[in-house]
């Protein structure tokens, strides 16, 4: 019964995974009923946990799933495991193809990496293409020169840093999202934070907006050539009062450095022991990079979750026009 | 049937707010069923917003609401009004009252503005008192004084400023949460994302946590002198994925410069036509000055949620000790 | 800040009650943001409950309210009282037009007593006509004139008497509804289910259709004059496999006798001792009549719902005809 | 990955079906997060479906999901198939399991089949060890030696017959349940509408209050001889004004005849033109059988909802006994 549609998923290790369809895909077609898709762990090896399930890792939600459940799956994080965000990558590459369908006009999702551990890009060097041709999603190809060696110094040292990723949606026409209880600001934010080791999210200015007056803030609004709104600055990143405006939608989230790091650290037992842990295995310095596709993913399925509802809403998608 | 509780509301204006509860309240008991609040617009003057009716202001939601419904309620933002937040602080009063049902040990939930426009407190000087002792909730007595004159500057010049807002929960039980959908690390984004002019949320070290190693970020545990968990830092911000850890959960929030200003702006009638505004009217220069108590009250909400959610779920509460 | 609207709300009383409309419309247009309304009880005289809130009403819940949440507002049956269901008429005009806006075509939605106490209709004995021109809702001229007297002999037993009702709802398009979770059937059973004193729920052929065949019960399709799509008959009641068929939606509900009554019944007190109760007041021998118009609301908001969403995931409705 | 946990699930056919786990279980212990199950079609033969994918088959989903997407996957039904309730049975296994940890003393859950076509069961006759020794699930001996050869014939004649269905659940505390929005009267309605083929549900006395007096209807209460509250009789069902009594939650639904039988019947084709059908294949003469342990699945599905719900309103459960 279930049917390989062989959506690619970005989750880079030995044997590629294969996203595995067992529902709400027929000939080809969706058919409008729930889609199930399975990612089996093809890299199931009888590994020795033994030394984790007895002790918990700082930084990652062992003790947390202790304090929730009383017990726990201790075999790669169980339940927040990174792995789990395999499929919003598949879930994503799904919304996309019904943003497509549902909007008037393509939308493009792209991510990049704007920052690795301190070091930030230089915006006057950026350019999407870049993005593609280096394995940090760098849209600057000098700053993405200069992290390959650090990268590699930091995960010699067996420790680890942090990142922040931005995702750039084009092509929202204005008027999606809710007033008060869902805005698409609020749910992007929730989107982004729920991926794993998220720690911060903003939209547009951000947390700069602080530092700025009203008139740095306030984007004007322009008549374009072709009668169409425009607006002279994007400081909202594409939301004003929940509602997306029709410029690009921004989103920014930062990403802690990866909890598993070589250097020994102080922790307890299961059994309230003192004692300290060090996590071998996969060892992935920066784990920012990985989250730039799933982020990616967040907004697609935040739109196309909008999307639907505005849809149902209003029954058709404002032109950008006014008069 | 309407009860007055007197809520206090933290909204200042001339006439003080008063909650009315309509239902959900009988002879000073909550009987479990909804609470519905109206607070009545006491200010209601017949005021001439002819002006703003057909035009655009730049940073308010006035263009996506014709976007989103094709006609808006203009008197004074309609549904997307701040003043939509008397409800929130109204709601968070009952949920704190709530939490100290339900949770075994007392949760204090307090707020701070730790930085108006580019001026930012600093931590070695602040304490929770002073908060109350000044208008702008600034935990650091030197800040605040500076914030004055620098505020009136502000204002003066028809300008505005933005700013950072600090909210700290201390006694949460380790384990309220929700993996992968419902993080709570997650609602607290939405929550703090819905409040009016937010931009940016951050959780624990936040966006500094990208420039941390591995070994900087890891909250260490340790074993406390009544066998409790304790830990050496606090870079998690109390939730751990997406779960809290018993620490505090510190959650920051910026908030962008009041849209309304003296200025005039460049914007579009809502026939399409290019001309300039300027908005006049009650003038306050720092909206984030008020979102302290919003973002306090959106706290409360959330964990209140999450303890009820907690108590179904598990029936008992994490003690803090293991073993 | 209220407009009152002027829902005409079914709720027989010497002081008509008036809907006030708190939010969501503006100058005689609903802006698309949720709708507030506000039936104040006119009628709220100090009435001495006293004997009420000491003791159980056998059929209401009183009990219940107390095994919930160990305290209730006896004042008129609190959140239980039959009162809350003119909330739900009001609700149903604003669907009825969101219907009228949404759908290629209108729906009518019309409702009838077919059974008070034990005497039914004749079915080929009904018109729709008939229900406006007696106090029953009663389809049937002849039934209509034998309840009156019979209901007169009920009243002064200080008795009360159960009945049926029927929905039909024509015009619905084929195609409403969802697989499994959402059946519009399911919808329609849980919306009926909720008013108060319904104690049953059927869909066309309902509990008769247990004994019928396999032949008796399949609705045949045939083509139509237009090329549209007819059946010869409509046992299904307008649903299959969750979805409308798109013809008529007919669905009947069981209401109970009026629990209030006067003939003395064993009860307890909320301290546990055995006693009696008279419910005397407001004496309404069958709350099946009134329940008519509120089924008709019920319908309405499944209906409305339905209609939302089915634009939302497909864009449009169904024509109707193959090929 | 999977464990089999091997669920027993009630789908008789040649080859049992297996209930994997994906999720949500760890060393024979649920983890506190969803649990995924799968059952593969283990009978899955390169069927010929061509002729009943191009024309419609009375009484089945068919017609209504062309109508809804414009395609379907026909394959036995698709995501209408009945094969569907066989994950019901299974989230019903767990959530017996639930009920049994959550609430403070055991819940009991039967189901019964008291008619086939016409023919009902004697009352007087019935008893619960009964439903075990038939393969109708009938609790009356005398009924179900006469069910036997009728069901023969009707299968002979290439025919179908309805039937309904009463589930039971003794040990529920009172409490349980909501007001106006998800009554549990109300989601049981809707819970049982939504299993294939049901087409009425009721509670308690159901239709038959319609015909009884306020008198008759009434269930008194008195005190027990431990000082429990008893009722005298239960016309309620269980629930009054939506929350448990603590009496027996007693539910039944009708069962339109299967649809799939041997008489051919009048339709179209996908692309409108007429013609007739004839649904061969597994020819099961009352899916009313069927949907017995289904029904009970539901009901313990909705109990356990609402149980963990009260827990986390109340945070405990009502003892039954006032004072």
């Amino acid at each position: 019964m279930t049917t390989a549609m062989g959506v690619p998923v970005v989750w880079p290790s030995k044997t590629p995974d294969r996203a595995k369809i067992l529902s709400g895909v027929f000939e080809g077609q969706t058919t409008g009923t729930p889609i199930a898709i399975v990612i089996e762990n093809e890299d199931q090896r009888s590994k020795d946990y033994g030394d984790i399930a007895q002790r918990f890792r700082p930084g990652h939600a062992d003790y947390t799933y202790i304090a929730k459940f009383g017990l726990r799956d201790h075999r790669g994080g169980g339940r927040a495991s990174a792995r789990e965000t395999a499929m919003r990558v598949a879930a994503g590459a799904i919304a996309r193809k019904l943003l497509d369908q549902v909007l008037p006009a393509p939308v493009t999702i792209r991510g990049a990496l704007v920052q690795m551990g301190p070091h930030r890009i230089d915006r006057d060097r950026c350019d999407w293409e870049t993005v593609e041709d280096n394995p940090f999603w760098c849209p600057d190809a000098t700053a993405a020169e200069a992290w390959g060696p650090y990268l590699d110094g930091v995960r010699k040292a067996g420790s680890s840093v942090g990142a922040v990723s931005e995702v750039v949606a084009e092509g929202v026409p204005a008027g999606l999202g809710e007033a008060i209880y869902d805005k698409l600001d609020a749910d992007l934010a929730k989107a982004m934070m729920s991926i794993n080791a998220v720690k911060g999210v903003e939209i547009g200015a951000g947390f700069e907006a602080a530092a700025l007056t009203g008139e740095q803030n306030a984007d004007e609004l322009r008549r374009g050539s072709e009668g169409e709104v425009v607006f002279t600055s994007n400081k909202a990143g594409g939301v004003l009062g929940g509602y997306s405006t029709g410029q690009p939608v921004v989103v920014r989230f930062a990403v802690k450095p990866t909890s598993s790091i070589l250097t020994p650290r102080k922790t307890l037992t299961t059994a309230g022991e003192e004692t300290e842990v060090v996590t071998k295995g996969r060892h992935d310095p920066c784990v920012g990079i990985r989250a730039v596709p799933v982020g990616e993913a967040m907004m697609a399925i935040v739109l196309a979750d909008h999307a639907l509802r505005h849809r149902g809403q209003i029954g058709s998608f404002f032109s950008g026009k006014l008069g």
